[in-house]
């Protein structure tokens, strides 16, 4: 995989690469002796179809036939809808309403469109309610999660511009970022930047699959990554301060994220600094195709645990990403599944100490033939991330 | 249910009121003869913690016994977050990391968490991954989607001052419609406006469940209700214009919306706004304690045939609110539940023609012992929604 396929993409998918990941479905389907897929989750749906929705109490199913032609049921409503976004040849059919009298109920429907002595492929996430309406011989098994893992160029070109748009934000956000500025500030700074770049970009995208992201932790809360901050939040003089920006453009989601200090950086915070980088850099050593996921997190845990920090980590070195910002493949302990060109995963070894604050790096990194490109960019180094105030 | 009862509440909850819901869960079990019952909506959880959260591969898994402490199963990486947000007693026990390796997965402690031999009640829209896991003698059972419908006299101060937020949206609305506006620019004045309020009398809203949202589709589009408008889409002379504005006030979801025409209203149509109006009213004097939902549809449908525009009915009266936009009850054929006091929903009946456009206004009502109130408020008649430009 050469740099110069790394090019922004800003278009829509074409049919042609939109029925590939439907003929990638089929033939995992194939392999697993299975008649029918069907796809609850809108994510699964989305990549298949290019159909994004909001679920409330109505289904949307996608049933994926090995031979005929796609069906997506959906409720009368959203039929116009559906036909705006998607891309692909679906056979459409709509049900009344949720719920309906006896007869025009979505069940009522999807009973009729599945042969009942069929095998019938479903995924994990799949709810209750929706499994126990489903005919046929059923099977729990996540393939359209597996197809989803390796990145098509398409898609490797939509997230190349979505790292765009989160290396933008995040350079806002450097900019913004003073002592005592509140959090909603440089949340709506960063935001609007994002935004008026992707609608820039991509004039007609859809918002139902737009979202864009920022938040600061100041080194009095940053020990604790996932807190939400409160809206008036105030920055603080010295660090660390965590950072996290992610883009979702038009569908594609990515993430940078970094540790950094305004005016000084304080004695206690050298050293966890210092082993994060050193974890990271450990983890970026060992990250090319056929390593196991599992052995990279395993040893950025020993090398942290090493150095003092082993009751400091609280999360895994790092996450898959793509048509969303969380997925398959996990660079953690108990994964046991091999690097492969072609996958997006974040890498982010993280170290949190109340009382000091937390230490993470965070990009969206490609999986190449030879090891990797990082697609995000932002200040890395120490002396970068301690800025002047 | 008095008019003086009707005031907004920005608070978040005392322990009483969310130890109340878990109690009104807990009497449901007892009669259903369940030992534990397991949340894993996030909706549900939250309505049962005050804890919100984001719901990627991590399970977070609220477990309520009959007798003993509720316990709460979430990531080590969250446990910080929800002391922070939770209100109530709960046994926090958190797991290492998803996956893990084989003993510190979340199953691995959701095992020991409750006894094999013992009754346990899951949710309707539990993954199927979730529910293979789940130890017990299983039964699918809505307990806290049933316990959700009546709502108590906090979440109805909460969505009282969640309608004020979506009036106020909507009155910039209909002040910054005007021909040739953009789509983007409504929804930039409409959503700041709404924002600012919220964060004006809710400085520590939890904005993981605050959302607000607006949308106008023109004429050229207003037939299409689901259609997600283009960025760039420009507002039209004449009309019918349909608005949508709904509030997510920091866990309280409303909506109002309004069909309006700007300058002057086309001849055709002159009726199906007569018509939908016309409907509308008839739904609101059936709207009493006792009366059945899917009778209220059934007379609406009836009425907007019989003059004419059957085939332009694409969906049903009206659907709950609360912790969500759109939840139980519904107003709609096959809902066979009757009216009771506290409920809260949207009445909204709709016609839609192609080449002419949509009709529908909808508000959030709050079903009280003599009838209704409704708690948003927008002009409703057609001399008020010609508006003069």
């Amino acid at each position: 995989m050469m740099e110069n396929k790394l090019k922004p993409i800003t278009s829509p998918p074409s049919k042609e690469e939109v029925m590939n990941r439907i003929e990638k479905v089929r033939s995992m389907m194939k392999k697993e002796n299975l008649d029918y897929y069907v796809c609850y989750n809108p994510i699964n749906v989305y990549y298949l179809t290019n159909f994004a929705f909001y679920v409330h109490e109505r289904p949307f199913l996608l049933i994926i036939p090995l031979k005929k032609e796609p069906i997506m049921l959906i409720p009368k409503l959203e039929r116009g809808h559906f036909e705006q976004r998607a891309i692909g040849d679906f056979k459409i059919v709509d049900y009344y309403e949720f719920p309906a009298k006896i007869g025009d109920n979505w069940h009522d429907h999807f009973q009729g469109l599945i042969e009942n002595n069929s095998n019938v492929g479903v995924e994990p996430e799949m709810p209750m309610l929706i499994f126990q309406k489903t005919p046929g011989r059923k099977k729990i098994i996540d393939i359209v999660g597996e197809a989803r893992i390796i990145k098509t160029d398409y898609e490797i070109g939509r997230c190349v511009h979505s790292c765009k748009v989160a290396n933008r934000g995040h350079k806002v956000l450097l900019k913004t970022c003073r002592p005592k500025v509140l959090e909603f500030v440089i949340y709506k700074e960063v935001t609007n930047a994002m935004i008026t770049k992707i609608i820039k970009d991509i004039p007609n995208a859809n918002f139902i699959v737009t979202q864009v992201a920022c938040m600061i932790l100041p080194p009095s809360v940053s020990h604790d990554p996932h807190l939400i901050p409160q809206i008036f939040q105030e920055m603080e003089k010295g660090g660390p301060h965590v950072s996290g920006v992610s883009s979702r453009v038009d569908g594609y989601g990515v993430e940078v994220e970094r540790t950094f200090f305004l005016g000084n950086i304080p004695e206690n915070a050298k050293k966890p600094f210092d082993v994060m980088m050193k974890a990271r850099e450990l983890a970026y050593n060992m990250l090319k195709p056929g390593v196991i996921f599992s052995e990279i997190d395993i040893e950025v845990r020993k090398f942290i645990t090493k150095n003092g920090y082993g009751k400091n980590i609280i999360h895994r070195t790092g996450h898959g990403l793509g048509i969303t910002g969380h997925e398959p493949p996990y660079v953690a302990e108990g994964y046991e599944r091999k690097v492969e060109p072609g996958m997006l995963i974040s890498i982010e070894p993280g170290i949190y100490i109340p009382g000091v604050g937390g230490f993470r790096h965070s990009d969206t990194v490609l999986i190449t033939d030879e090891g990797y490109i990082k697609l995000t960019k932002a200040p890395e180094e120490l002396d970068e991330l301690i800025i002047q105030i």
